[in-house]
Parts: C-alpha cells; structure tokens; sequence
C-alpha cells in the first residue's frame, strides 16, 4: 500500500500522530466482497474497528448512504476527535469525506482507494459530497483528507473498462505535466502490469495535483486546469446517458481530451504532432463513441450547462499551449466548437 | 437596520460587492408573520426574490428542512455564485448558513438577524449546522457569512423571555471583555428600550467574538473562551428539560455563568465582588431556577457529556482570573464544582 500524500512512512504512523479517540471503517458491499478484508488483515490498526458497509454505485452516493453514515457515527459514539478511515473507490471517499467533514462540524479522514479512478482523481484535493435531486455532487464540501493511500493489489480485481477509465485521469494530469510525463504514460499496458510502476505514476500525478489545489483550493482560478478534458467529457458522458448507452466518466474524458487538443490546434497552434501522437494512443486503448453532425447541438448544450454559461455565444475550456502549458478559461466559440467536433470524427473515423 | 459586520455601508453595497448571479431569501412562518414584508420593503434589492419558508422552532432545524432549502436552491437553479439570505433567528441562520456551506460544496451567504440571541450568538462566527437524532448541530460545518445585520426594530415583537435570554451572551461577552463593558450592560432597561444602544452593544460583542474566531475559527484553543458559563449552562438546560420544565438556552446560561463566577473565584481568586454585582443583575432580571443537592450528580454528568470527559476526576471550564481575563480548560474537580452549586443555592436562597 502506497502512501500517495503526505509524504509519510505508513498508516499506522499517520493514524498515530492524529492520534484519534476513535477509529470509524467506511466501505461498500463490492469492496468488501473483493479487498477489504485483505486490507484490514495487512493493517493491525484496523483490527475490530466499527464499520459501516453501504451499498456499491454512484447511485448510493445519496442523502439516505450519508445519512447511514452519520448513525453510524453517532451509534458508536464518535465525536470531532475521532477519524473515519474510507477504503473504496471514488463513491466512498466522495461520500465518505462528506461524512466527515460536517460531523460535528468536521471530523478528520483518511482514504484508502481501491481504484484507479478513486486514487488518480477522487481521493486527493478534498472534493467531497454527495449527489441529489439527479444532480452530481450537489451537496458537498471542500475538505482535504489527512492522508490518501492506493491499495494497488485491489487493481487485480478491476475489470478493463475501469482500469482505462482510471487511466484517463493519469493521461489527463500528464498533459498538465510534461512531454516526458505523457509519452511514459503512453505505455499503458507495461505500466499496468507492475504495481510499483503504476503506483509511482499515480503519486506523480497527486502531488502535481495537490501542488495545484494547495493554490487554490476552492476552484476559484488556477484549479480550473484540472478540468482540462472535462467541458467536452462531461458533454459526451451525458450524451451517451442520454441516449441510453452511457460510457464511464474517464472514457468520456479520454475522448475529451482529444477534442482539446484540437481545440488548441485550432486555437493556440499547439503542435500537430501530439494530436497524431494521442489519437493514436485513443484508438488503441479506448472504445470508440458514436455521434454525428445532428448531434453536435445537444452537445454543445451539455458544455453550456457544464461551466454554467447558459447564454454567451463562446463556452470556456482548459487548452493547452503545449504540453504542460494550459491556459485556462480560453473561449471557444460554437462555430469553432463544431470545426473541432468535424475534425476529431475524422480522426476517430466516425 | 445596523451591519454587524463587515465595516460597510449597508446591504446593497455589500450585495453588488458579492455580485451574485442570483439572490434567494430564506425565512421562517413565525418571521414571515411579523417582520419579513417589513425588512423586504425597506430593502428594494430584496424585491421579488426566490422565497423559501420552513416551519419555526428548533425542531425544525432538521434534515427535513435542510432538504426543503437545497431542493429550493436546485428548483431556482441557484449555482456556486448564488447567494443566500437568511432573515430570521439563531434557527435561520444555523441552517441556511450550513444549506449555503454544502450547496455545490459552497455559496456565500448573510445573516439577517431578527433576535437578540440570533445577532449576538449565532449570526456572527460561522457555526453552522443542524439538529440530527436528538444531537443537537451532530451534522454542521464552520462557514463564515459574507456579512451579519441586525435588524434592530425585530426587538419590538420579541417576548422578554427570548429578550433577556439573548442579552445573557452579550453578558457572557462583556465578561470577557472589560468592567467598563460589563458595567454598561448590567444596565439592562435603558439598553433594551434604546434601539441604537442595543445595536451598538451588540455590534461590540460581535467585534470582539469575531476577532477571536478569526484567530481559532474551528475551535482548537482560544475560541472555547466563548464557552464561558456555558459548561454548566448547558447541564441547567439539560437538567430542566429531563424535569420536563425547560428554560431557554441564555436564561440556563446566565445562571451558568454565576456557577463559572464562584468556581473563578474559588480557584483563581477572582474578586467576590464581582460575584455579588452579578447575581444581584442576575435576581433582578432572570427567572429563578429550581433544583437541590440530590440534582447535583445529574448536574456534573451533563457537565461531563458537554465536554465529552466521560472518565476523568475533574471538569474543564473557562473560568476568569479577573473581568477580561478568561482562561481556558481550567480543571475544576467534582467537589469543588458541589461546593461551587453549594454556594450558588446559598446566593440564591434556593
């Protein structure tokens, strides 16, 4: 088990230098199913600590799961000096870290993820919450964990799909990067296959992440980076689950990114050749979406919606000027928008 | 109507500052009956606004209600930009302060403060929450509001219950401040029926409260000053509610506040005579309290549960070394916490 932040030996030294009046276990039925009790057996600290197991989904990130959570917390006597230890996915330390953060006005917690999407993108940075009225984290807070760990012998049990949807994030972040970052993050399947290889990545990634909240933690500004991938992202998971054949979150992001990179083509002469070198990656290791030209206006209503722009004529995307060089809120407008849309079917030969 | 804070000129100024995308008000019945149209007419940038009322009373600062206000935020499309404003008590700005602090994981709000208690306890310093299987605020966060107003002419519909039992925080405060301060507000007619004199005494209560948080907003050291009288304030609340004969929480707390005052001077050699100078305020203007020796173990485990030192021997208070000199987590064993009730009821003649 890999300590991705703060820079320290292990749990049980974290866990001791809080030193909680009560250690909380928070997980769900796949977990427990598959990892968890390999994890609490690996960590003695762990041993018959009080657990709350709710049911596995995005769907169960609900007022009813946190309202398990927090019975649970007041049945065992918690107070705001006790420390609930998340072992999940991004659901668990979404909802977990919610939990904990208006317990008493605010309990400490730590996360142990055993996903790759979890430990690249929902464990570190302190978005937590959870989603209501059909709305995605409509209800939340900004609170950081004490400490993240990847559990990355839980990658075993990961089915493909979720495996390159986690990745997504990893690709996302090295763009943010460097071109050394992104070109060893091409290597996806060797570095899939070494547990120290991609927990190494992974933390690279975190602590570029964490060195951009640290600045602004409540996305006022340059957080806004992080979302490079995301407007058009966003736009195709909710066309997919719109037209009944919704994509994972990360799929839809690696589709994404590539129409930013034309967007910052078009927009900021970024070099052609990373858009040859990424499409090539896409298509190898990513399922192809379907969507044509009369699709292009629901589209571009989900980016509308996504950044809250409701009636300008041009939407707000994180471009890139090269690799490791984003700008933030650079306006495309739709005519622009559209080309782009032209230019990634053609690529994608859709 | 008089800011508490910030120093600026008035509601407008402070809402063009924000510039919200949207403005939505939060109220509750028994507000709406008395001063809401009031405080609205005399507040044009109020006009016609998105207008959420929930059911009055402690009760109702629920999981119900907190959901009533975010469905409302979602029905009206408020966003991250929103801003809410909360017209009413200590119950309003509790819980639509923790609506705003969860609602997309934060939009700013202000306070309104149509009580006594309301403006000197609940409006200013960021505590906000709500009620949740009998704990009272179990589920809350510490978020400050953009601004706090106190709207002065409320007064006039309050019972003098709820009149005296607001002035007990601004007693507590003066303690903790100077003489001078508490010397003036022992002049308890003459402040209530000046209009200008109240807002002016609790806007210096607000100033000082606020510099504290500012220093310790989530409680660690400092703040617990604010806790003065209210360790064992909250067993004589407690203790006459299990009697089936509850006391409004500043009426429990201006009597914890003498019981604070011996103890001060049992072990901090506090002057007697500022025992004396307050309990004769405090027979003068607050209702007695009824209970003997065989209520004082029930006393010292409510005191226990407030402080949440389920073991130990002793207690820790706020006691004062002198007016303006509190100290904090001073440890009071149980015999002198019974000499300290002795002596009360000896003061009292109960």
């Amino acid at each position: 088990m890999k300590t991705l932040f703060p820079e320290r030996d292990n749990l049980n030294s974290i866990i001791n230098s809080i030193s909680p009046d009560l250690i909380l276990i928070l997980s769900d039925e796949n977990v427990k199913k598959l990892v968890l009790q390999q994890i609490i057996e690996n960590n003695p600290i762990l041993y018959d600590k009080p657990l709350c197991i709710i049911k596995s989904g995005e769907g169960n990130k609900s007022l009813t799961s946190l309202q398990k959570i927090w019975d649970f917390m007041i049945n065992n006597g918690a107070t705001r000096k006790s420390l609930l230890i998340n072992i999940g996915g991004g659901v668990i330390s979404d909802i977990g870290g919610f939990a904990a953060a208006t317990f008493k006005r605010g309990m400490k917690y730590i996360n142990i993820s055993t996903t790759l999407l979890g430990a690249t993108d929902a464990s570190a940075g302190g978005k937590t919450g959870v989603n209501f009225r059909n709305v995605k984290n409509a209800i939340g807070a900004f609170a950081n964990p004490e400490a993240a760990f990847f559990y990355t012998d839980a990658l075993k049990s990961l089915p493909y799909e979720q495996l390159i949807s986690g990745y997504a994030e990893i690709v996302k972040t090295a763009f943010l990067m460097s071109a050394e970052e992104i070109n060893e993050v091409y290597r996806i399947d060797e570095n899939l296959n070494n547990p120290f290889k991609i927990s190494d990545i992974v933390s690279e990634c975190i602590k570029f992440k964490l060195s951009i909240v640290d600045k602004d933690l409540n996305e006022h500004n340059i957080r806004k980076v992080l979302n490079f991938g995301h407007t058009a992202g966003h736009a195709f998971e909710s066309l997919t689950l719109s037209q009944g054949n919704s994509i994972a979150h990360g799929i839809a992001v690696a589709h994404g990114i590539l129409v930013a990179l034309i967007l910052s083509h078009l927009q900021l002469n970024l070099d052609s050749q990373v858009i040859q070198d990424y499409s090539e990656f896409l298509k190898l290791h990513y399922p192809r979406l379907s969507f044509n030209c009369e699709d292009y206006g629901s589209l571009v209503e989900f980016m509308r919606q996504d950044k809250k722009n409701t009636c300008s004529e041009s939407i707000n995307f994180t471009l890139l000027k090269s690799i490791g060089h984003p700008i933030i809120d650079y306006k495309s407008d739709i005519n622009k928008i559209k080309v782009a849309l032209d230019i990634y079917r053609d690529i994608m030969g859709i």
